[in-house]
């Protein structure tokens, strides 16, 4: 143990070593966050950034999507990925930040649902390429048919978290506008449950307008999903934050920043669902002038402005940042994909946590066909539109799926589990900020909110579903009971003939009758 | 659908959001990732966050800790945390930085067991408290008895994710040397599983060498966990990455950053276990002259040398970078903790991730007293000495323990669960970087090497479990078959009485030593 006296020294030689850390070089480090955490998941994670990007890109625009995915194998373990677009293409001088510098975009500091929502999702998958493979990512984008496309090469300067461009050079290229991202990575191709195959099939699902061409590594056959919807979704809107969702520490930072001149304005202006009267009314509460300049408000101050908003009444936020798939859409796609007894969907009404609109989205399939025996129901869970393939078991959506007391809608179900039917489930939420359990955004964090509302979906659908198996259990028991009354009719037939010198068929006919009646009726 | 002739502005409006996120917005907004998703859990990070830190600081200066942990509540969901300690403290003008500025850090860069990995979890604790009550933390250090005591209210401008210093000054202090962070954050205060309470009852189980006092709120009792160890254990060391663990894009990187002149110093100087003779060897192997100069390497040179490391025999890392806890330490702590049948623990032979060494203790305590019956056992998880409170489902150890067939050892366990028995298992993985699956480090990653060792230490306490168990059963079966013989054994003496005519109680005494003789033969 060091004496008092030398412990100064410790304390200095420690300083030394403190250093700031580049996000680039912490998420090299802690890749498993962004998903890349074993070789078949990794080339998944690089496909699904650069699709997110594209439909968001198209969306945008108002263009309807057309996306080619292709794989191409270069040796054992090494992987060519090529994701193109019909997009609205990205102005040069964008290109190597959006490609080249984690925590960069336009999505994180906006209010509205899109699938990207992070900043670190494609140049995250660049990152990944350069460290295992040592390859530059490359980039052709246009935004307007007269003017040129561009080709950039870009790596990634961990340790200052900017982008090197090692290439930047005019080229011919087909599309008039659009963007294709070319990423070499360490990845291993897998067919089957989580493959890429899988996403791109539970896209084209959740995404029913898009036109989504596959090209699997190895000559395997293509694959394209064509659009079955010919029109875009209304687009979302973009929304100011809801008083209630703002913490205090975001109050004080917003009235530090404004530019409004007196606290009246800066609510009306900064949040949504706040009329002039509102503003007036919360000033009140919080017993200032509504004229007060924002600036002016201390600490004190503004933890009464903060506690008169949640005294104050006010309308929930607009629900146009929402863009739902839709109750018959699920449906339909569910019908296409699985071939089954029965089917619903249900999307729940717009809810709020945090100050945050979001939207759940349920659908069932009964009774798949070919099912196996005892299996588990199949989960297909949903993020804004995009498929969650990795982390089911760490996810709100999963606990909220097996929290159902499915036993109630006349289904199987071991404690704490998925049911056990030939059943799909598929839950999707749409949400201004999903909340995901880590930066790979694969699973739900568990917000009560999001759960109750979940459940409350599946509960809707899951009363349905035991009406039509009630139905079933009914029909089932009458053919069963009829089939026993059956038995006996030949000798009664006989006996009644011997009685009445009837004719055999007439009597047989009218017996016949009989157990129709009487087993329609529930009386035998 | 927009024609192609307006296509370019769309991309021009879209350029104009685009936009840097700061690392501190990004976790004000996912503060679920640092593990505030809610007020119990806050609470518990926050502490969390604070102790690491005391703990590690205290160990670098080879100082017995002493830490003080208190809670006071200031309104309903608002705490008040101090965590106070012994240790070597901070130069004044790293304290800013340290507590007011995401990813900053000592422990990043290096290769060494430490609680701290990532440089953001105090500061997290900071902005979640400034997110939600507006409020500045205070940090009080003193580095040296002979010099001034610094006290700081520190706040975080989320916007440049830089420090901002509210005041500055000399304060008087009983302490001559250690830190104390004061944090006001909403949280809310439970008692009972995966509480502050059991944290710091777990904490003084994994580090027996550290004192630590705890007030919980409302003038609870507190609680006062003394040193049972009077020694440090070795500090680990910092070792040099190992040429296993690097992959093509870090040496890419680091040839280009080196200061050494020839690819033989390179790589003798930037690895370990990497020998003069043995550098010679992989530049052999890879083509090139020793003395060439690193910088002079091209892409596909850089991938030939990488190529060549992998197929080169190299000595596994050193493995003094790693501190474990010790089998003797666990089974005396569990001891301490729980009154059982039967304890056991293993401390595996450290192995390798990635290039990274680590080390996988475990420990059991069987036959726990007043245990539930039926109910699951208690799993105690911790990861370079901090217990995970958290996320059991989604970690590793969680996986490996259910993945043991615990039936073979003689324990109850449902299809891929928790084994049922009055069973407590403890896990602690050491390691210069573990894995978490995200930043509030509460489960571990997926690696395999790392399930696999885990199972293996599992199934090595497992059949000493076992061994135990099946003495048990025997005792318990030889001690039936023997009431049964002792059941007629009164007949059979009066019987034999009356034939020999000896005496009954030396016939008894007999027919005793008998029954012993027979039922430890197992002949009976």
């Amino acid at each position: 143990m060091p004496n008092n006296q030398g412990i100064g020294s410790i304390a200095r030689a420690m300083a030394l070593k403190q250093k700031e850390i580049s996000v680039s070089e912490f998420f090299q480090k802690n890749r498993h966050l962004l998903g890349y955490d074993n070789p078949t998941r990794a080339l998944l994670t690089a496909v699904k950034e650069a699709v997110d990007n594209s439909l968001d890109a198209c969306e945008e625009a108002g263009i309807l999507p057309e996306i080619t995915v292709k794989i191409l194998q270069k040796a054992e373990n090494r992987f060519r990925i090529i994701v193109e677009d019909n997009g609205p293409g990205i102005v040069k001088s964008q290109i190597p930040k959006i490609f080249g510098k984690l925590l960069y975009g336009s999505k994180f500091h906006r209010l509205k649902m899109s699938r990207g929502q992070q900043g670190i999702g494609i140049s995250g998958a660049v990152l990944y390429g350069q460290l295992t493979t040592g390859n530059p990512s490359i980039i052709i984008s246009r935004i307007d048919p007269n003017r040129s496309a561009y080709r950039y090469e870009i790596f990634i300067d961990t340790k200052a978290n900017e982008p090197i461009i090692q290439r930047e050079q005019i080229v011919k290229w087909d599309k008039p506008h659009g963007t294709q991202v070319e990423i070499e990575i360490e990845g291993r191709y897998l067919r089957g449950d989580r493959s890429i195959d899988e996403y791109v099939q539970l896209c084209a699902l959740s995404n029913p307008y898009a036109t989504i061409e596959y090209f699997p590594p190895n000559g395997t056959q293509s694959l394209k999903m064509k659009r079955i919807i010919k029109q875009l979704p209304t687009p979302p809107k973009t929304i100011k934050p809801h008083p209630y969702g703002v913490e205090l520490g975001n109050l004080i930072e917003l009235l530090s920043y404004t530019k409004t001149k007196r606290v009246v304005d800066f609510l009306r202006r900064e949040f949504s669902r706040v009329s002039e009267q509102k503003a007036i009314e919360i000033c009140q509460k919080a017993g200032f002038e509504p004229k007060t300049s924002p600036r002016k408000l201390t600490r004190e101050d503004a933890e009464k402005l903060y506690n008169a908003i949640n005294q104050t009444k006010i309308m929930a936020p607009p629900l146009n940042c929402l863009s739902p798939i839709g109750e018959e859409e699920i449906i339909s796609s569910l019908k296409q994909n699985f071939e089954a007894q029965f089917y619903s969907a249900r999307s729940r009404k717009p809810e709020v946590y945090r100050g945050n609109p979001f939207q759940i989205e349920v659908g069932i399939a009964y009774g798949i066909r070919d099912y196996p025996q005892g299996e588990s129901a199949k989960l297909i869970r949903f993020a804004n539109k995009v498929p969650l393939l990795y982390q089911q078991g760490a996810c709100a959506l999963t606990k909220a799926v097996t929290g159902v007391d499915w036993k109630n809608y006349l289904v199987n179900q071991p404690k704490n589990a998925l049911p056990e039917a030939p059943l799909v489930i598929i839950v999707h939420i749409a949400s201004v900020w999903v909340p995901f359990t880590s930066e790979a955004k694969e699973a739900i964090a568990h917000y009560p909110e999001i759960i109750k509302e979940t459940k409350l979906a599946l509960q809707e659908v899951g009363r349905e579903l035991a009406i039509f198996l009630r139905k079933k259990q009914i029909a089932e028991y009458e053919r069963k009971r009829r089939s026993i009354f059956e038995l006996y009719s030949e000798e009664v037939a006989k006996s009644l003939q011997k009685l009445s010198h009837k004719d055999e068929k007439e009597i047989k006919r009218m017996l016949h009758d009989l157990i129709k009646k009487f087993t329609k009726k529930g009386e035998i």
